[in-house]
């Protein structure tokens, strides 16, 4: 059995449609449910659910949130996958990056552009190929959404073409 | 071959999730996309794609426009249902009932609570029985969604509970 | 609240993939299941698992039982909806209409010509168009599936077609 | 843009149900289909129906024809994916591995264990992982699914836990 952290921070792939109020927003964290569409015999994800915030609206203390937590869970290592908003998931890769010199397993920092469970999300392709690369890349900081896989210092997101690009 | 008309309207049950904004908005018809996943071979559905609004944009104007469409349709009586905004779909039905004294097809109204094809979504559910009360109701104006059929005139919105009950 | 009775006799609608033996089988009722992705806020349903089969299988033994479950729910009157396959479900309806000559509610039997859950699957339609069907029909044995209504003494399947004709 | 080339073999992850017999089997390709609902801006999938067949139907000869076509695939090398059914997919795999001494890009085995479309499918979780382990597994002939890579000569099918496991 491989154990994979998974820590959750919010963004659009957490993002929930609200009856009440006709508004997506980040609510509570509904990505375990998801998790169940997936087989997964021999991986045992810890789901940590950090915080459920727009990315937009993340401070550099959320920031040094989701690094201390990130330090917490190589006490004993594993993979970690984060799911964050796209807008500023390269900005808390990059702190994770600098802040972590010597890591011993991959990071893969994911999200999506559409909430999972609304037509046409790329939620669940995106959280299935970051437990995959979480297996198979070395240690680093990883961006991994659409098929692609970036170290997290050399993408950017494009926000008319809705997908990251290389640097 | 049975023909029922289907009158557009907008309201939740069209909205879309946009990438670029984030927002839930009303921007291009999208029920045909549904109706293709129901099986529907004795039925000829015309789609009129009249207004993309949410219902509390709607203006008298508005309402109008509905009334003259249904009336056009009536040159040619066919079962009509229409797809509306919740908050005001009673308002538009009842000014339908108040100026058609005679109908002699009915005029189903629906919409839903969560867009077509988001997660837990309602909407395909009272498509396809408006679709069905407008082969059996008889002539009149009523409202169908969540397996409930009401007369216009004696039904209300309860927003908290996202759901209509008897007036 | 109004009640419902299900009564599930297998058929199509029910049949499951089995990753052991690769066939579509009748194995167990898997109906709630999807009753729970419809919206149901006025509708109590008692289901009744009675029987699993492909309705080739049924015997004259098999359609008595259907009849005496019937007559058990007819104490307390509530609409019917019957799930069972399409191939004799016509046969078993003709023996509910001679053998229930003065019904007070309408039984509505329904099906579906591929599996609940299968990609273009008509199990969820059939089963909402159904459940509508049972709230505003009157007293009679019915057939519903694919937006089409029929007394169960005027319909026929047809097989090429997949689907139910006027007889 | 990526090349990644898929060829298409068959086996249960293609099969589709048939409302004729009741049965399902493999008809015809459908795996172009469920890339559809995969987003892939920056690959370019190039598909290759080349056989559809139950594996366990599968001849020698059938494995000579796969291995002509991966060699006329390597002409112009680019990571190839293979869908498959799961009883031979091992043995074709070897097949390959022993024909391919020197390869410079991956080759993915993969397939499901319920047909794509089916509920509780894993055929498009299969699909996304093996494009993405296509696109960062070192040389050599791999089978990918569930979450795991393995070697094609150091994994076997476990046919009553419906999974691949470590030889």
């Amino acid at each position: 059995m491989t154990r994979i952290y998974l820590i959750a921070c919010g963004g659009t792939i957490e993002k929930v449609y609200s009856e009440q109020t006709g508004a997506v927003q980040n609510l509570a964290s509904k990505i375990d449910r998801y998790f169940r569409l997936l087989r997964l015999p021999d991986t045992q994800i810890e789901t940590l659910p950090l915080m459920n915030k727009d990315s937009l609206e993340m401070t550099d203390a959320d920031r040094t949130r989701v690094l201390e937590a990130v330090r917490a869970k190589l006490a004993q290592p594993a993979p970690i996958v984060i799911t964050h908003g796209t807008d500023t998931m390269v900005e808390t890769g990059l702190v994770l990056q600098r802040n972590l010199p010597n890591l011993t397993v991959p990071i893969v920092m994911t999200g999506a552009m559409t909430p999972l469970g609304f037509e046409a999300s790329d939620g669940l392709q995106n959280l299935t190929e970051s437990l995959l690369a979480a297996r198979i890349l070395p240690p680093g900081v990883w961006l991994v959404m659409h098929n692609q896989v970036f170290p997290i210092d050399r993408v950017r997101k494009d926000r008319d073409l809705a997908r990251f690009v290389a640097l």
